[in-house]
């Protein structure tokens, strides 16, 4: 099949239909630009009328910015990034700009990731991964690269993070299950390298130190998967069990009370456990999974609002990290607070 | 906080310290473009000595490539996206072409979509649909790009789609329900506008059409979700109930299996369910769904195949449609082949 190239409109035939200059045009079509509103009606008009598309990959050459966004993850197992997929790609498309997905699972090279994005000369990076290692955002950063790291821990002094507060987090939890009435209380962690894991679980332990009479059993799954979860908790059953564990994300969760009801231990008659993340399925009719929740929609909104200034105000931009609290969802996998 | 712009190292500084022409380090960045491996060599040793990035958007200005492919996608609540975007992004990158991701939800025009496209200058498009009306595909195509539409069904003679065969699946689902030795048949459908509903429908019908002793009660979810399925066959109660019911996809057959267990009835052992996609948590140990398998993997290869045919000999391009099989994965929510 042939394909028919159509001869391309340009600014120039826009602006002699609209009789406006060729820079009143290009101001209609740049975000932020001064325009008055009579020119900007007669311009979009011709522009409907001739079929005329701003062409912004070549109109990044003179102004310097391409509106691509690079938005990097790592982890395509967990349910939580399709909301932030979702949410994340209507933020940026409501402000036009467009997001570059670049997949690094697997990827243990700051460098070579870098590379694909200055090759693709994006104004900005999300990176939004509780897991990849600051390094990256480190490189993006010292390249020049505006770097909001959601879901992050350090910023180095170099770019902004958006994240929750780990450490009041595991605080949380620790109380809301010594609420239940639990005193073996168990920290079932995602994987220890993590820094979400250890800043939860310094908060988990700062809440329990101090009780005499509190025991805590520590353990690391070896991944935010159902299967990691269920494998721990096997393992943790070969033992005595907590009365009630916080776990690494709902889908250790998830995995773990599987182990247990399959063994015959009622959740949560005989053992609690408290979720991390409250994904859809969390409050499914057949889980009714009790979680805690990150505020995923505030801290998206908040990562692209810090991803403006670093844009439009350059100049201004210092360093920041913002840390949102979570809350606890009551569900039915803890025994009520007593 | 100051970002220091880096002065950027250039094609011609490359060319002086390999001692080779400037068309030859482009060659040599150029997917694709002839060069001895004894310059290759040379170009590269170069390059990395000095830091050298090819300009991939400004070159695009000349080649007429931006290496950049959309990914049109309208639906975030399912999780068998989470494996389409991972696989994608995976083997696009691998050939050096990068996504553009775009979030189609609530977008009910094609023009607007197509300006996204056009403005960004994508080199080809993935529509990674079922649900998108075929008029969005049609457009893209019209206006000079290449499209293959993964999940789609017709390709109105302009455009390659990538599917798995509706009709065949549905034909397949009811040989597997009359297997289990159900006679009352359940077709519990996604919404009755996807065509792949429709022709799921249909090849379920022709198998039960010629049997006089079986008879096929239809109904639709409002939705691919936990919620709609859970809804439709809370609905589906108020009446008698088929034995064994082929579902829309897993997130309604986990939302009815729920609806069902949740009012005393035993699955498999009062009322059979068979889903659709196998995703991940079909497989869980406290689910055990019983589905039906789409070939992912092999359907994504073949949609970046199909793109690679399009983008490298557009004049041999002829518009195709491809058609995979399903097959059944049997676990636990239907009683055993008879």
């Amino acid at each position: 099949m042939a394909r028919t190239a159509k001869s391309r409109v340009t600014l120039a035939d826009v602006a002699q239909l609209a009789g406006v200059s060729r820079s009143a045009v290009s101001r209609t079509f740049t975000p932020g630009a001064s325009v008055s509103a009579e020119t900007r009606v007669l311009v979009e008009r011709a522009a409907t009328e001739l079929g005329y598309r701003p062409n912004i990959l070549a109109r990044s050459l003179t102004t310097g910015q391409t509106r691509l966004v690079g938005l990097v993850a790592n982890n395509f197992k967990n349910p939580a990034y399709l909301e932030i997929f979702d949410t994340f790609t209507r933020l940026l498309q409501a402000r036009g700009l467009r997001t570059l997905l670049i997949n690094l699972t697997d990827e243990v090279d700051p460098q070579r990731s870098l590379d694909l994005l200055l090759q693709y000369q994006v104004d900005a990076v999300v990176v939004a991964s509780s897991t990849l290692p600051v390094e990256f955002s480190s490189a993006f950063s010292a390249a020049g690269l505006p770097v909001v790291h959601a879901l992050g821990r350090t910023n180095e002094g170099q770019y902004d993070v958006v994240s929750i507060d780990n450490q009041a987090a595991g605080a949380l939890a620790a109380r809301r299950l010594l609420a239940s009435g639990y005193t073996h209380l168990g920290f079932l962690g995602g994987p220890e390298s993590a820094t979400s894991t250890r800043d939860r679980l310094a908060g988990f332990m700062s809440v329990t130190d101090s009780l005499a009479d509190v025991s805590v059993q520590v353990y690391f799954a070896d991944g935010y998967t159902f299967e990691a979860g269920n494998r721990a908790m096997h393992d943790l059953m070969e033992g005595e069990l907590a009365q009630g564990y916080l776990c690494g994300d709902d889908m250790i969760a998830l995995g773990a009370i599987s182990a247990l009801q399959n063994t015959g231990v009622r959740v949560p008659d005989d053992v609690g456990v408290l979720g991390f993340n409250n994904i859809q399925m969390a409050g499914w009719e057949n889980i009714r999974l009790s979680t805690i929740s990150q505020p995923f929609r505030r801290l998206l909104e908040l990562t692209v609002e810090r991803l403006e200034i670093q844009l439009k105000a350059p100049e201004q931009f210092k360093p920041s990290i913002t840390l949102l609290p979570c809350e606890v969802i009551e569900r039915d996998t803890l025994k009520p607070v007593v």
